[in-house]
């Protein structure tokens, strides 16, 4: 299983895939890796080119103490400094900082799909990367859409994934996500609602919380205001919530959207579950989800990264705040814990 | 016309009706007579009953200065002492604090529909109110909807109304509102969005805007993400606000509305016309709208109220924060006046 305990603590095998090499990217993963309690938290597996990785260490002014191999089967089951899978694929001399560009987007998609290899064959517990640019990737695979999408696609994956946002003290899962206004109440079903609570309640425990409250919002106005302005609360969220809690789920709803993250943020909730994109995204910037991170769950493994983006206004400075990054890794690392404990129990 | 200067100042007439007399709004009401910043920005007229803010103002624990009649008619056109129309219509030893009754929303009623008649009358610039309970007046009204419904029924009014959410520095109207959800698409129209761009621009310069920037959100997440997630920003919202620059008013979007916020925050706009209630009540909430001021715009007069509600939990402790009240009447003074200057200048 390529187990690895450092004082007592295991040490679960994290992929971490650069992301675009164009922006924080690579700065990001150097400090990342000069972090020790970052590599002391997990077995630590880069996946990139040495020469993007050397250059982001030197913008982020940091020395790399880093095993290299250059094939996938020559990675160690266990090893305690971090291991370089180096594909050789870029020369960051080769593309323009702060830009969009193909071979930016190939060098991402490539470092991402070596990464679902690795999750495939379990090699790793859990994925990771820094931000990507989507509109590189598409560059060079026109039909990207989003990674869950992709990581479904490439796992043939057909189960339900969901993306949750993540502040220390705060989720945010949602029922819809990249649909249209007007399609959303269609799929504001009890399964659907149900599955997410579910999804959420499990990767909140996998991510340390024992028992994590979970506050479901409504979605029209007011809640419906007693049915006055929509039914969905009154006929689909209230039995689903009413389900969930039958089933163990510690949860209450449905909560106004507008007062839901008012309380969530005074302390009587640890996540919210909203019905659509923006009534969580709304709330999540306000409060600086930008220092957040993206978990992707429901997947064999969960796949982390910040929540900003890939930062070209700052690219090739060192100035790059790490905390978001750093912030996923060590999440990465508990879930990873998690999810060894679960296999070794079953 | 009833003017009336101090210190060079236009001091419009300015309805205050006593909202619901079981929670903090006699005591509120009470707190503003005693500030002499109010009481010099404007003529107030408080409509009420004499005993109601005796009770209030020995809660607030101030001395109040007022003048008293009993009838409209005794009203003096110009008077620079606030003057409490007493309708005598409640003792309030007769309605428990704290506590919803029918009698706490017969007064409250009365009170509002005295000073829509003065409206009508055109015997006050401006109305404004402190929290009524709306649950107590539809004991007294099961009709009541809510305060444009009623206001537009009193008024026989037929145009568009709209209600307007205020921080110092942070407007938001919004195009639709008690609608459920999966109505709101529907209701997206340019002339939806152009008629509340005009609406919000024309009350921004009435309130002291010189050249109010207003952000325009978009419907769908990611504003549609050029299409692929819904149309309406392509279809509807950018030829509207294309429109609306061109008639002068200055305007941006469609802006994704999990960043147009953020924006606004950070001073790029100094209001946002949101397409659906939540979408703005979300993050006005967040950033501490309840020490915000509502405003009804779009009627022949504005009308202002504390954003907050009746506070029932703090009702007769006196300890009833006078904040919002306060920044309703101030700004309820600005509006009149600019409304007095654009009367005299037609």
């Amino acid at each position: 299983m390529g187990i690895s305990i450092d004082n007592g603590q295991l040490r679960p095998r994290i992929a971490l895939a650069i992301g675009d090499p164009a922006g924080a990217s690579p700065e990001l993963t150097a400090k990342l890796l000069a972090d020790h309690e970052v590599t002391s938290a997990g077995q630590i597996l880069v996946i990139g080119d040495r020469r993007v990785l050397d250059e982001g260490a030197r913008v982020a002014r940091v020395t790399l103490d880093i095993d290299r191999v250059t094939a996938l089967d020559a990675v160690p089951a266990v090893h305690d400094r971090p291991v370089l899978l180096d594909l050789g694929h870029l020369d960051p001399r080769d593309i323009p900082i702060g830009e969009i560009s193909k071979a930016g987007g190939s060098f991402t998609l490539e470092n991402f799909k070596t990464a679902l290899s690795l999750a495939m064959a379990e090699k790793v517990d859990v994925v990771t990367f820094t931000p990507f640019n989507k509109a590189a990737m598409r560059l060079a695979h026109p039909s990207y859409e989003d990674e869950i999408v992709f990581i479904s696609e490439m796992l043939k994956f057909d189960g339900i994934a969901s993306e949750f946002n993540i502040l220390p003290d705060l989720w945010n899962a949602r029922v819809t996500s990249h649909v249209p206004l007007s399609g959303v109440a269609a799929l504001i079903t009890k399964d659907n609602i149900l599955r997410n609570l579910k999804l959420t309640d499990d990767a909140m425990r996998d991510a340390g919380f024992s028992a994590p409250r979970i506050a479901v919002a409504g979605l029209n106005p007011h809640a419906g205001d007693g049915g006055n302005f929509g039914r969905e609360e009154i006929d689909v969220i209230e039995p689903a919530v009413r389900e969930a809690k039958a089933a163990g789920i510690i949860c209450e709803g449905p909560i106004p959207s507008d007062t839901v993250f008012v309380r969530a943020r005074k302390g009587e909730f640890d996540g919210v579950l909203t019905m659509y994109h923006d009534q969580g995204q709304i709330a999540m910037k306000l409060v600086g989800f930008d220092l957040g991170v993206t978990m992707l769950g429901g997947f064999p493994v969960p796949f982390l990264t910040p929540a900003h983006g890939s930062a070209y206004d700052i690219a090739g400075k060192g100035i790059a705040n790490p905390g978001a990054s750093r912030a996923a890794l060590l999440l990465a690392a508990k879930m990873g814990v998690k999810r060894i404990m679960a296999k070794s129990a079953a």
